[in-house]
């Protein structure tokens, strides 16, 4: 494993100088080979896909498993959309002349060596693999062992054409067993960041395994906050769209509050219609005063359901709810249904999440929705990226100064004075 | 300590939503505050002194533990200048229609709670402290023990002076024992950000001991390199102000190597001008063939003298030299001298370094020079901020959403489409 991190860090310098017009070529030959090794392809998921039939896996893990016609063009349509962004390599974000002569640049580069482990979807190894690519980076990349036959194959079709357009062999490494998962998690040296893709528990484990930084978010527990003056109409909408549009995943909500002046008239319309939709509301002691539902566990509150199901809290002010998700939530994307514009502004500034949202449902928190063309993951951490992570988010940038023999003996002497004057 | 950590939380949330003038008023409030102090600071820093002499506290650690009438106008000149500049919150780099009627926008944040540890100088408290209140984040400070006195009534200076101008209570919090530091850094959930300042060692036990994300640097190895065609006056200025300038700090150059075509001219001119500053030359085996010099351990390059020695070596090719740096430095700021602007840039995009500088000192690279105003540190990690950080480093982003109603239902449905203008 050692091996396969030095020699995607030595790629990753060689990566660091290529042309834009290169990488985006390289993407392009990734397109026609994806499509040329088609039945090769195919073959290797039909393989994986009996194998995992046989040994019982659960229907839904199985779906995600399929690389078939849809997820090939998907994913071909995904390197073309891809070449075709702007270059997010070499873009100067400050120049400033430091004195007569001596000028400084702040200027886009790649970060280094990313490693990318991800559960089940084959068709996520291609999307990273080509982020990587875009950004200049080298990528580690681990896929779930169930579909180990389509990885491979992937992979090498991958590596093959970017090879052939002219990026460095060990531009995409492939480990395949948990063992180099493991050891990777220790080369702090070589691998400047992760990005785990998959369950909470997952993603746990990694950051606890890992002195690397780790970009993503292992829970995505989103409210919505429906306020004391507010559009019923309009609440219903975005209630019912942040739960089911689809519950499944991160940015679907978990739990919604509801102020105690809207209760009384917002709970009994909302109950029949997420009825219809299938969902089952928790409620607390006060939101089940005013509809029939099961208990919720107000001990824990902040459960991601993933699913149909939904905790209600009556909250007595604007505070309260602030202070609940804070409390509470995994800083994804939380938001208010309000008419009133000082309470929104007080929700957005004081709920420390990545996504605070005003009147729309918490599902538009995603890249493709921002128009950020393709997408990483989300980010729930603080630093480095926040929220739907595009390119921006796997480029760093360092200070490049020019100048003609300039020391900072003779700024101190005083023989020279810093201007700072931008550029 | 947990309780301090969570009442920093609970402050930074109300910081968050803080106005910019309230912040700039805080920062004047704890100058007048400071000016006032002043016998009361003296006396404190007295007393440690004196109990740092009576236990026989090396002369140099003595000196960097003096806070006296320079120290206090230096900050308090500080403190002026960073209420001067431009609020680094609220700023919106981002704003988009994603349909009609739905309009993003990304907005700069505070991070949070920043656990900031420094060794001895106490003035590095006043400093972070108040670069924490601009950015709107809560800190949490310890000190050198031996500055423990000085430290105490600095924070409460400060601390009362920005709770009179109206900023939380708990916007700073003190730590004052070694076991304290060690719970914080357990803290994942509750603080943000470690800012760690001093010594190599320290702060690698730092990052050893917390999954908190550090921000800093331990080593400052700083290349200087020579290159086949170069101009002899401009190279002995630059690598004397990068070795000499001021030796005991991370951006001062602890290697030079120089291109095998320029050995033979050069280093006979550079060493009578090291001599005279005093600085011992550690020779390769090729530069010991060419001038008289003390070996350098040739097994482990990389070595962090801070103090007037320097290893030199005699390379075969920019590309030796480039990995020579890739290999043993830190990541911190090296420079070329060329004349050949092909050899420049090649340099600048393939050394992976916070400072890639030509024909310039190693010394430029400091947040003042750069004129951020205001210095945090040097990161030489990639990820967040990189290089000197000023203001912009102590912040994040959030991403406001603003419908009416909007749902990803009726985008999914076609019943309305994204168009992604930037706004």
């Amino acid at each position: 494993m050692k091996d396969k991190a030095e020699k995607a860090r030595a790629a990753s310098l060689v990566l660091a100088a290529t042309e834009f017009d290169l990488r985006n070529t390289a993407l392009r030959m990734a397109a026609e080979a994806l499509q040329k090794a088609k039945a090769n392809l195919f073959d290797a998921n039909r393989a994986d896909r009996d194998d995992a039939a046989e040994q019982g896996l659960a229907p839904p893990l199985l779906h995600r498993l399929v690389f078939d016609e849809g997820k090939l063009s998907e994913v071909i349509r995904g390197l073309t959309a891809l070449a075709d962004l702007p270059d997010p390599i070499g873009r100067v974000t400050l120049s400033r002349e430091l004195t007569p002569g001596l000028c400084l640049y702040r200027v886009t580069c790649p970060i280094g060596v990313i490693g990318v482990i991800f559960e089940s979807r084959p068709d996520a190894l291609v999307q990273i693999a080509s982020l990587c690519v875009k950004t200049g980076n080298a990528a580690l990349l681990k896929g779930g062992s169930e579909a180990k036959r389509t990885n491979r194959a992937l992979f090498e079709a991958l590596g093959e054409a970017f090879s052939r357009a002219g990026l460095p062999q060990d531009t995409l490494g492939l480990m395949e067993t948990r063992d180099e998962v493991g050891q990777m998690l220790g080369l702090d040296s070589l691998i400047d960041l992760i990005i785990p893709r998959g369950s909470n528990a997952f993603v746990r484990e990694i950051i606890k395994n890992s002195r690397i930084p780790v970009m993503g978010h292992a829970d995505g527990v989103c409210h919505v906050y429906v306020d004391a003056m507010y559009d019923k109409e309009m609440a219903l909408r975005v209630v019912l769209d942040s739960k089911t549009q689809y519950a499944a995943v991160c940015n679907a909500a978990e739990t919604l509050l509801v102020h105690t002046h809207s209760a009384d008239s917002f709970l009994p319309c909302l109950k029949p219609m997420m009825d219809d939709a299938g969902v089952t509301l928790y409620g607390c002691r006060r939101t089940r005063g005013i509809i029939a539902c099961p208990e919720a566990d107000e001990t824990g509150w902040g459960r991601e359901y993933l699913d149909l199901k939904m905790d209600v809290r009556v909250v007595d002010s604007l505070e309260e709810a602030i202070a609940h998700i804070n409390r509470y939530g995994s800083g994804h994307t939380d938001a208010i249904v309000t008419t009133d514009s000082a309470a929104a502004e007080t929700f957005m500034t004081r709920v420390d999440s990545a996504g605070v949202f005003h009147n729309c449902s918490t599902r538009f928190s995603d890249g493709f929705r921002y128009g950020f063309g393709a997408e990483v993951g989300v980010a729930t951490g603080k630093l480095h990226a926040r929220g739907p992570v595009g390119t921006e988010g796997l480029t760093t940038y360092k200070y490049r100064l020019i100048g003609k023999g300039h020391t900072v003996g003779d700024m101190a002497s005083g023989r020279a004075f810093y201007t700072h004057k931008d550029l």
